[in-house]
């Protein structure tokens, strides 16, 4: 069964999963669409994943069976099960943590030769919309601390398929990462009494950084990008939950993301990208995440490998400058439109 | 000119060197040894690379010429570099600081056929032994405060040329995760009036996760290993600073890194891999790095992908138990011994 093992030098969990091993990648030399048609995210094939845990389907279609436009099944190769029940242990010296936890994949639609970014406005808001479901539902569960929904699109992003799909997994301790953005985020709201991310939304309508605005959201390079053209996407409404986003919201959200992974798509030559909802964690405290968190949505293009230096520092060297990849962005979209 | 940006967010420096951009990589479909012979790296093409900082060669030899054993020189595609001013900005909502730093590379043999792993022992400790000259001098600038030097081998490492060699980066700040990592150690240090890493050489002798023992020096396989076949070396001996490495140090140190490397290589078929050296900061203020921190070398296999949920949570799934990549190691060693 899977667990969690705290690293006693930095306090980073890691999930230790022996299941994943046998983890089929249809990578490699063959590595195209093609070579792994029909695969087991296509409809006709249901019963090749677990059971679905949520659809959205034609009228008078049965679960598990075709008719659905977006589908969410458990991983078949999971990191962490909702059977295990939640227990930590003092390991000798060492802590861990039984395998408690949520993860599932959202296939983003029934056609296996579209990616996300070429699918039609109204199923990206489809997605978006199952994204804000899933998030929601899972949050009734107590013991779940943190939601995250992210995308790996291409072998060197990690996705070991090539059907177009999203990884949601949920975890009953705030990861690492989250907990660092949340206390800067505090901070900058104690000292300066507003959020920081409305603050950089202020900064960079105004910058050269800026990609595109859309009626409700940003997206531009930030400041700091450790990757050429990598993106972030913001609302401009304050909220820190992306289970509160609104219907309109929705549809705002689907054209932006869109236009600028098409944009990253046509520059680039199609790269392999992440994306990750950055998203408040379940307010299960005290804590007052709704002042000053602020959701977002960050496109991570896999242009760089980490070596050494990034292993050994937590520091980035990012060949293109932030300002030129935002220019080229903005101008192939103007271009475009 | 290269600079630091620091991410608003999370706190993060990435260095923008658009330098960088141009360098070539070696790689992709002919990334064979053979395709890229003669290198820049080779012997008697010295006048390719800037002129060599230093370098151990055969008596009556000139610099920059034939009869070095391992050379070092300035990176060509420098991700920092020493004739800039140190300055830091205020860029409006941001900050930024001039890329001033140090970036050379060391080439470790002059046989272009060679990995680290295959060279002798005596040459594989001269590489050593440059590594803590290369420390110490470097030490002699106040400016500079800390000193990393890390090895990527292979394409999925991050290397962009074949031949042999190890990269060295010295900073005007302390990185990130060598803060994180010194804060825990500190932290341990504190409640438990011992250091954090003599204690986990205690509790790994033990343990069903030791790879190997030399003389002075213990590798295992770290409990929370994020990466399958992770392995940690560690001296015996508590000394924060790797420039304080004694000559008979040296010579265990260059054994079980080859003992470790070759099983690693035999095993998972001649992965890439990065090790990175873990030391103290340069001691420039009162902190007593000295009391608190051990160095030690991580070696990381390059055998999974970062994904969307290693980006958003710093948390990372292992598909190997580490008790199970220790013995795997463990025997693959005794076998050939």
């Amino acid at each position: 069964m899977p667990e969690f093992r705290k690293d006693p030098v930095v306090g980073r969990w890691v999930i230790v999963a022996e299941e994943r091993g046998t983890k089929p990648y249809q990578f490699g030399e063959g590595w195209e669409r093609e070579s792994s048609f029909p695969c087991v995210f296509c409809p006709g094939r249901e019963s090749c994943t677990p059971p679905e845990v949520f659809s959205i389907r034609e009228k008078d279609t049965l679960p598990n069976e075709r008719g659905w436009r977006v589908r969410v099944v458990p991983n078949r190769f999971p990191a962490l099960l909702p059977c295990e029940p939640l227990h930590q242990y003092i390991d000798g010296f060492y802590e861990r943590m039984s395998g408690f936890g949520v993860h599932e994949v959202i296939i983003e639609t029934p056609d296996h030769y579209l990616d996300l970014v070429d699918l039609p406005l109204e199923q990206i808001e489809e997605v978006l919309r199952v994204y804000r479901e899933r998030m929601r539902e899972l949050g009734e569960d107590p013991r779940l601390r943190y939601c995250l929904i992210s995308k790996n699109q291409g072998e060197k992003a990690g996705a070991s398929l090539p059907h177009a799909h999203s990884q949601l997994i949920a975890t009953p301790v705030i990861p690492k990462k989250v907990q660092e953005e949340l206390k800067r985020a505090r901070e900058f709201y104690e000292e300066e009494g507003r959020c920081l991310f409305c603050s950089l939304l202020e900064e960079e309508r105004k910058k050269e950084r800026l990609v595109w605005e859309e009626e409700g959201f940003m997206a531009f390079v930030p400041y700091a990008a450790r990757f050429p053209y990598e993106t972030w996407i913001l609302p401009q409404r304050h909220c820190a939950f992306f289970s509160e986003i609104e219907e309109e919201e929705i549809q705002s959200l689907a054209r932006i993301l869109k236009i600028a992974l098409s944009a990253i798509k046509a520059l680039l030559h199609d790269p392999a990208f992440n994306f990750i909802l950055h998203v408040a964690p379940y307010p299960r405290s005290s804590e007052n995440y709704a002042d000053y968190y602020h959701w977002h949505l960050e496109i991570l293009p896999s242009l760089c490998k980490m070596a050494g230096f990034e292993w050994g520092t937590g520091f980035y060297i990012n060949p293109v400058v932030p300002e030129k990849a935002a220019k080229a962005l903005r101008q192939f979209i103007k271009d475009k439109s």
